[in-house]
């Protein structure tokens, strides 16, 4: 591929961005892309790609549909939307090229659930790839990624490489859903290397992050509070009061112990309940999240947690009901390919500069690949290919530089060479 | 009025109940009605039988406006609709007829934000007259009392009162915000005496009760924190939540202590904020009611639950608004009224038990013209009429006997005619 | 008993104050006084007087000796005071006068655990019979009230009343605590009616208020949290805290619903936890107390209240043991005996005023032999007798004007020989 | 001195343990010590050996008198003890041996507020050195690293050393209250090497550690709140409830937000208010510590805390006053002396493991002698000398091998001289 045709298809799927499990024109684009220009041993599409069991916070069907028909109208290829219905989204490409190591890559395709500016000086206004769905906007560069994922494929195609190169094109990583039925899939099991890719994080243009570390292990609860109604006037004492169930239960949480171990977090992100002024409070729902720089201190954090609800939810003599959310573990990229990437880095064209690790201090699913791998006695490693991005990661002005696309490709192919000759 | 013609026209603004600020059809129906059965002396309409300044909790434009074009469609009349724009609903009617004493009585028009059932054992349902307004309901029988009005002035008109009667076909009762409007305006001033009428009340048809007491005086108040998203992984601390400020507030609200001079109550009926799992709740509100047996104990609990509000948002490093809501007083019905009600109830055909004074717990903002006509020197008395009612108060098959509406009127007029007696 | 007896009386055992279950010195007196007085039938003193099972909040036994070792150094009658040991306290004097109704005086007789003043205005202290025991003190009037009991048995004794009466010399009043033993023995089950009476409550000497009603039921909860320590620097994560569950408790305890069904009271009273700023506090404890207008709505919020300290335990995963404290019922005068005393007390000399009903607002464990003569099918009637009170009842300041010693015993007694008069 | 000098002086102030400020007779005891043992160039004692103004949490008069009156009885010098008066205790020691550097050694001397195991186990108790003052022991080593002071000075005096040699004997680390007044003496300017010691730390006899790290930042808060005690039953709403403003603070204190700049802390350590059951909590307090990683996170939680405390006082319409407690910087080990001492401790005699770099977790106020010699250009180590010891830090069992003050004294004066030598 030209540099023009990587733009070229980064702006496509920048134009349609799509959220968790509903990235059907992307996924759908992203098979005829690789279907059209090299011959792949394998593709395993939709339900094939994953574990289904595995899927976390899949939308609605009214919400699935709704963005299944938008997909149809925009042009998507009927014959591959027909195998994502029901949101089965993303896909596994696979080159076998000889008996050497299987090396796996892993790019996240799915956009964020809000609108793009459309200010001037923001590029994809002012050239007119900016976002075409209300609400969405690939805000966090995973158009870049999915592109990056077509362009390695076809490097290796047409090089030396002397393996198997499996491409995992995961939907669903803003809400930290997708990852694991990646990694509980058949496809992750012979894979020896991971690597996993993310453009920006304030990195600049030039700049390459050979393992990305610190992410935080994260659990995602939503806990349902089902009290009684009654006149807060009239009878106040017939009632049971979600929404005290409620505010107990986001005071407790919050203050949870820290703990020796490491990095704990706790957020309460939305919290709300209640109908009427004068209506005791029936119901009301907390969703929150906790994370820890472990899963162990995660799950500490979890236990809590669930401790928290239940108990505040007996305070008020309420019932409650909590959903296993999202999850993610702690990951820690391997010595091994991080030498390997910092050393194909500096020898590639385009980069100024390399950081050996860098703590991002957030979460990502693709730990669940990474661990996976780990766990099966491979290696992984967290790849950041720096970006000038001019808006912050996730707000409206977010964009990339169209150059570091080229720059992460040539990265990532020399790098899994590198890991096919080092383990002949 | 024949009780084919009562219940015909309480059928009528039964299909079409309209929530607070919105009976903009029913103004017009009741002005129509009156219009063209008799000759009234005085007619205030929309922003004249108010003062304007007193409405409280006036919905925004576009909220007025769907329901405004609703009643347009619906058949009312349009001269009369342009002078009820801007959610100016209401009427004052008046007769005069001679030089006795002025009698007001109050009739509440609006209906409640609730869905009406379908269950073909529901009397309106079986006889077509259910809402036609999705998610509007008279589920407390204010299409009753709108009848009743009519059905007193005309009672009246034709018979040997002499002083003047007037009544008000008030707006947005149930939430208690229009009231305090028709207490302030102009009609008010020379009211002697103040009736106001409930049917229901758990009482049966035939029974009548002669002072309706124990109102509780009512606030809202709705508090609005704001304070700082932050990423609550990667940066919980330069978060201010605004979450935790409303959870510390609703805790402390209801714990406001108890007063040793009369009953208190306190709900936060809403409490809503944050908006993702993952991001350091930037934005809450709570949306709650303080009440006191007497408006001294109603402004101790505000003005506690106002430091509560306040210092909940100080804890967090957040910002609060807090909304004056609507309101109203607590009141009680003056002997000679009871005495008179009760002595012409038991003389009325229809009624078949009389009690003097009950107390009711709740709170209603006739409460606002019956302390204006006390203050003023006048006499109030608020007046019970027993209606069978198969489902309770503000539930989907809520519904009243029709024949109680008869022996209200045969009351409410015969108690008006005796006002007029014993005052000369 | 001439006035100077009784005064005389009055100050011995004002010179020695005794809190609950401690009153050796108190009871011994009484029971000399009695039998050196006159003739009893029966006189049941110590485990005789009550039922021993239902004794309250008893002190542990370095306590109890320690008060017991002061009286004998006082000068208490040996004998009698074996009979107390083990801080059973109290007596029941019993005078057979006749086949009349058997009536029931019931007069408590312990201090309240604060000192007195010594300020040369207070009279006790100008004359001489302020407290001798450090932080004991009768700021409540009950020495007036023993030495009433003993007068009125006096007058019965000498005059034509013709039934039995009991009189109640009841300890622990001050802490609720010994009300229900006496309530509970077989001396009450014979009572057709019972008198009980209070000094003061700002009432002024020479008023008699028949009837003092508004006594809230109420019962005490003592809450231990046991969790576990840990350094709080090092590993805050090993402790399980319970000053997080005590506070947690609080905030809910006050926020437990408002009842419509009539008063409800609750409080912490008592609050404390923690040994050091740098350990997770492993234990902390409350002391409660809640109350209700009816027996009933006590209930109501202890049930709750136990709801609340379980689930604040389990909240932060430390146990709890909660305490059956000590209780009392409400209670309310019969009309029959409020006219008969009303009646008496006009006609008695020293009388300027005389009430039916007032409102206490407080508790008092009279109640319970209230009720259980109320549940047998007999009345009962409080008795309040004014006497002007320099200080607040429970300050340091208090007194009776000793005047109203002599007026009550004449109310009192005045009122039993009517009982019986009219009950034949 | 030899070894059983060493030990009969660890012995003895074993003996006589005395918490914070009221180390009168071990003062005196070093004294001595130091003043028959060699000749001193300077010794300054009392208030000579601090900056008065920044002597933090001294106890009050009474009980100071207390303990200076028992190390008067015990047999301390009378004309030393003079000086100590008014909780002036510690020393500071100095030897001038030449123009090299001036290196500052500090030690702490005081013990902790809690009682000694008489378990014959124990080989205080065997060997009847057990502490006789009751509630007070020396259970953190303090007396050994006494006895270490002045046995490094003795080496120092008899070797090859030329510099100056400052030893700070300071009281009152177990409160963090004293490091800071001897770290803003004039004593600390000219010192360029300062060197800090602790003995046991859960590392056995025979390792060193060669900077300890992790110290946390800390400080204490005391907050009292003050509100208006009322009759819980019968006036409730009279009362400003301390309490609840207490409970209030609690949670809110343990929810202040994680911070990503590193470990934060808090701890309402004691909590307590009330007086009785019925009565409306007048006074509360809590007594809290918040620490961090850094001095700067200490300040984070720290101006959150009081944020907290007061508006939490102000929720309950109370008075809060805030007292700056204690408190301590974090600090880390430069890596030079680092070095020097790792070496010096590997060639040392009794010494079989150096660790290079330990955390602490936990908090000490040597950190201010470390920062302001840092401050002043100078270079510092915190050293860890490993010691058997029986029960954990702070337990009544707590207890050291009396072969490890022996090692100490060797490591540290060895390091002392080739500071000197790396310096020329």
């Amino acid at each position: 591929m030209t540099s023009a045709d990587l733009v070229s298809l980064r702006r496509d799927l920048h134009r349609r961005p799509e959220p968790a499990w509903r990235e059907f024109y992307t996924t759908a684009r992203i098979v005829e892309e690789l279907e059209s220009r090299f011959d792949l041993d394998e593709l395993h599409v939709g339900p094939d790609a994953i574990a289904e069991e595995h899927r976390l916070a899949v939308p609605d069907d009214v919400e699935l549909t709704r963005w299944y028909e938008q997909a149809r109208d925009a042009g998507a290829d009927e014959a591959i939307l027909e195998r994502l219905e029901g949101g089965y989204t993303g896909a596994v490409a696979v080159l076998e090229r000889g008996d050497g190591p299987t090396v796996g890559l892993r790019v996240d395709i799915d956009a964020l659930p809000r609108s793009e500016s459309d200010d001037p000086d923001h590029l994809p206004a002012a050239e007119g790839f900016r976002s075409e769905h209300d609400g969405a906007m690939h805000a966090c560069g995973h158009d870049a990624h999915a592109t990056i994922g077509i362009g390695v494929l076809e490097r290796i195609a047409d090089g030396e490489f002397s393996g198997t190169l499996k491409v995992f094109f995961q939907p669903a990583e803003e809400i930290i859903a997708g990852g694991k039925a990646m990694a509980r899939s058949e496809h992750i099991e012979d894979v020896d290397a991971m690597l996993a890719v993310h453009v920006g994080l304030n990195h600049p243009t030039g700049e390459i992050v050979a393992g990305v570390d610190g992410f935080l292990a994260v659990s995602h609860l939503e806990a349902t509070f089902t009290g009684e109604p009654a006149h807060a006037g009239g009878h106040p004492e017939d009632g049971r009061n979600a929404v005290q169930a409620m505010a107990t239960a986001v005071q407790n949480l919050y203050a949870i112990p820290r703990n020796s171990g490491g990095k704990t977090r706790v957020n309460a992100g939305i919290a709300e309940g209640g109908s009427a002024a004068n209506i005791v409070p029936e119901e009301a729902r907390i969703v929150a999240e906790v994370r820890g720089e472990t899963t162990e201190l995660m799950e500490y954090m979890r236990s809590n947690a669930r401790r928290v609800l239940r108990s505040a939810a007996e305070m008020h003599d309420c019932d409650v009901e909590i959903e296993p959310g999202a999850e993610a573990p702690s990951a820690t990229s391997d010595d091994e390919l991080v030498s390997i990437v910092a050393d194909v880095a500096a020898r590639t064209d385009g980069v100024d500069s390399v950081l050996e690790r860098d703590d991002l201090g957030g979460s990502e699913d693709a730990t669940f690949l990474m661990e996976t791998v780990q766990e099966n006695g491979g290696t992984a490693c967290y790849v950041g290919v720096g970006t000038d991005h001019p808006g912050g990661h996730h707000t409206s002005t977010f964009d990339v530089d169209e150059e570091s696309i080229g720059t992460g490709i040539d990265v990532l192919a020399g790098a899994i060479e590198r890991i096919e000759l080092e383990n002949h």
